[in-house]
């Protein structure tokens, strides 16, 4: 069977793909998606990304952690925001947390409104991620939720290496994935290197979470692969 | 002074930028702005990008040449296409041509909007729209044209081959600006080659137009900068 595999290199792109039969991975590398990988795969009951910061608020009597990032920091009056840090196995597990992103839940939203099926990739849980879809008989789209809706350097090379794991099982790749795939390969021998030259990368250096881009940017610590089931993220059962 | 440069990989991605006070380089490799450039170099009095076919036929009455190109091929009834070839010295020199196409003129019309100054950018005349725009005292926003509002292989490594040229006099660059000039690194020893990987050089290549695709990737043939005065395209005064 013929099958396709693109990028959608901003959020703001995503109705130029037709999304109806296909997998869409969202992708917000620093620092959302990293942290929704590790949050589920150290046991959160479930992850619920919402636009709104007002719509953590919703969930606040109901024992759920609130967790609100805007500009990279937490939010004030917020358990915490979407440092990796924050989503231990002491922290979350067993827990269902509420999380809004600057750009991570956005690029969310706008995958569920028509997409297939809804999953959440970063290095983290690149392999797992690249071992699953690759027994699903169905198109991917890669989407990257960039920053304030333009493409970022780290979004970019993640699709890039998802494009190179699933290249050999797939016939189809548009310009996003063939310029992902190969910015991939310029940066994968030194990631930390590559993303510094980022100008998302140097405002997050100002945020003083240089230990935070570090664990982002490891591949295959986590299993996990959270899937979208209604408006919750959960861990898939991928049966492999 | 600091000066910012910028790649912006798709038309529908132009609001996120502030351009005012900027110098907007409008792309679209294959094949509208390299046949602009060439047609200019060759003596062509002006320009005239309109957004749609229709709107061509308002000037049928003045005796210019009427060029519409809609997905890659000529419109039935108009003088031609994007064709470089069809825009050499003795088909246009001292004449007017309104000029309709799938991407590039979209893209003017979107820059024209709000830049401080539009001009046209094709590996035909890299070398000196780098010169000039080294010794203008603005920002620069490189727009690719891309195909439908997706960002294409052509236009990206073009925008990065004009950041690699301009490099040293500026002091910022985003994210798009160091994936076009990484990707245009990989591809700048056989253009035709990277081009080929392509999803859309395959669309171009069932068109039959190999002869307008290398055409369109020699560097530096024309020293003709186009740019937009008005409502037309007409040839730069550089004074260099």
């Amino acid at each position: 069977m013929p099958r396709k595999i693109e990028v959608c290199l901003s959020p703001a792109l995503i109705d130029l793909y037709a999304i109806e039969n296909s997998i869409v991975v969202v992708i917000d590398i620093l620092r959302a998606t990293s942290s929704i990988v590790y949050g589920i795969d150290n046991g959160a009951k479930a992850i619920i990304p919402v636009a709104q910061v007002e719509d953590c608020l919703a969930y606040a009597d109901q024992g759920y952690l609130l967790a609100a990032e805007r500009n990279g920091e937490v939010v004030e009056g917020y358990d915490f925001g979407n440092s990796p840090f924050s989503y231990t196995k002491e922290k979350v597990g067993g827990k269902t947390v509420v999380l809004t992103t600057t750009n991570g839940t956005k690029a969310l939203h706008l995958a569920r409104q028509r997409a297939s099926q809804v999953v959440i990739g970063s290095f983290l849980n690149l392999q797992s991620l690249g071992n699953w879809l690759k027994t699903q008989e169905k198109d991917v789209l890669l989407l990257c939720a960039g920053w304030k809706d333009q493409p970022n350097l780290e979004d970019t090379i993640f699709a890039g290496a998802v494009v190179m794991e699933l290249r050999s099982q797939f016939t189809e790749f548009d310009d996003g994935a063939v310029a992902a795939e190969d910015l991939y390969s310029l940066a994968k021998d030194d990631l930390r290197a590559y993303v510094g030259k980022s100008s998302h990368s140097k405002r997050m250096m100002a945020l003083d979470i240089e230990e935070d881009i570090k664990f982002c940017l490891q591949l295959n610590i986590c299993q996990a692969i959270p899937v979208l089931e209604g408006d919750q993220l959960v861990a898939l059962h991928t049966g492999l």
